[in-house]
């Protein structure tokens, strides 16, 4: 039977999603969770990577055994910073990478001269001085279908890197901003160049005009600094238009720390 | 020179507030980054303790110097867990600890079945079928003027246990509830041994009645588990009716991490 995991996951203290020797990874936690629970071998499938420090609210995974684990059991035998939301038997033709077909990420920058103790694991700390209107407008430069080669660190071994980027949304929050990036997919630390490149042009370190020349040139030295990986959350992954897929990541994208 | 200090911070990594040998603590942390900008040794007292891995918004300290060190520097010094929020020069006659006149402290329990991975830290983890309306009735039986040596540790040397608890509000969050305690002061370990007789009132596993008892037994071992300490927040610490300085507080107390 195939099985369908929502997962969210604090990625502070992992080398990232997938399996790797000598380092942790959420694959590999889900992995030996589920073979101890299915009595078997289990492997795991994931929706595409997350970077080593980067955390998910709603990724989505898939395996294949003959037995269903509970849910409170899996969560008790996984550690407390990766947490299964929902569980659930699709059809076989189901591929949580495959058959995805678009991604929700967010990137979360802190303006505020002074961290919060609480969400610096969370938030980019960035107390520097910004223009919005620039960072609105560099964002709209990136929407579109593009070649992002400039933007994509090397180790994707994709064949295209022309993506889709549908829409960078620019969010007023707490102490700063947050970019709400939405496409069909992207390339390796594509998110966290963009958001590099980004700041530096609304820090007037690069002007405007520079990000469509970064996409002509295809060469990722020319692109700004890869802004760090703890600020950036897997929001959603959607499985076509119609299905009612989203729902795991809908339900925990107001997830919020209120401490007040 | 005295200077009076807000600071917040993140105590999961601390042994509490207070300075003790080989264990970190906040107020040690404090005195040596101080030390070291204001080129002598300086001592730091606190409004109150904190528990290990209690945290707070709005703790307030004080400390004498000739020097006064730039909020920025003092905060590059600190580990990324504490932060000085505000720091200013007050009267000889102000003193930390004993200017006090009331706190607000607030302690966050987390319903749901499933753990968040990102708020772990920060709440009790309590998914056990629980009456809101006896967690209610069972907080107003704590609020008044009362003695609550069965409510306080050993081990602190107070000549009296009789406190005034002016409130506690039971304010729905997401995924739970919080608990706002207010009052003149507070004992060793008051608020969680509150929290876990409430808790087991609101499982059914005491009744309410036994609050009332409680109070006249004055002894330790009859009142309910301590709830751990991760949970717990020193919101506000209040300096007399009329004054200003809270505002250092209620500068934090809307402090939020919202991933949405």
């Amino acid at each position: 039977m195939k099985h369908k995991l929502c997962i969210a996951y604090d990625g502070g203290g992992y080398s990232g999603w997938q399996i790797q020797p000598n380092a942790p990874s959420i694959q590999e936690e889900l992995e030996k969770a589920l073979s101890l629970l299915c009595k078997e071998q289990v492997r795991v499938i994931g929706s595409g990577r997350t970077d080593q420090g980067a955390h998910a609210l709603a990724q989505v995974a898939h395996f294949t055994s003959g037995i269903t684990p509970p849910l409170l059991a899996l969560n008790g035998v996984l550690p407390p910073d990766i947490r299964v939301k929902t569980l659930e038997i699709v059809p076989d033709s189901f591929h949580a990478q495959y058959s995805a077909t678009g991604k929700i990420y967010h990137y979360h920058i802190w303006l505020e001269r002074i961290a919060d103790p609480f969400i610096r694991r969370y938030r980019y700390h960035f107390p520097y001085p910004l223009s919005m209107e620039l960072v609105e407008e560099a964002s709209s430069l990136f929407v579109g279908r593009h070649d992002f080669k400039t933007f994509a660190n090397v180790g994707s071994n994709v064949k295209s890197t022309t993506r889709h980027l549908k829409k960078i949304d620019v969010v007023p929050q707490e102490g700063g901003f947050r970019l709400e990036f939405e496409g069909e997919g992207f390339l390796y630390k594509m998110v966290r160049n963009i958001v590099g490149t980004l700041l530096e042009v609304a820090t007037h370190k690069r002007p405007l005009e520079d990000i469509l020349e970064l996409f002509a040139k295809k060469d990722r030295r020319l692109a700004g600094t890869c802004a760090p990986a703890h600020a950036l959350f897997l929001m959603q992954v959607f499985y076509g238009a119609s299905s009612n897929e989203e729902m795991c990541a809908k339900s925990h994208s107001s997830a919020s720390l209120a401490i007040s």
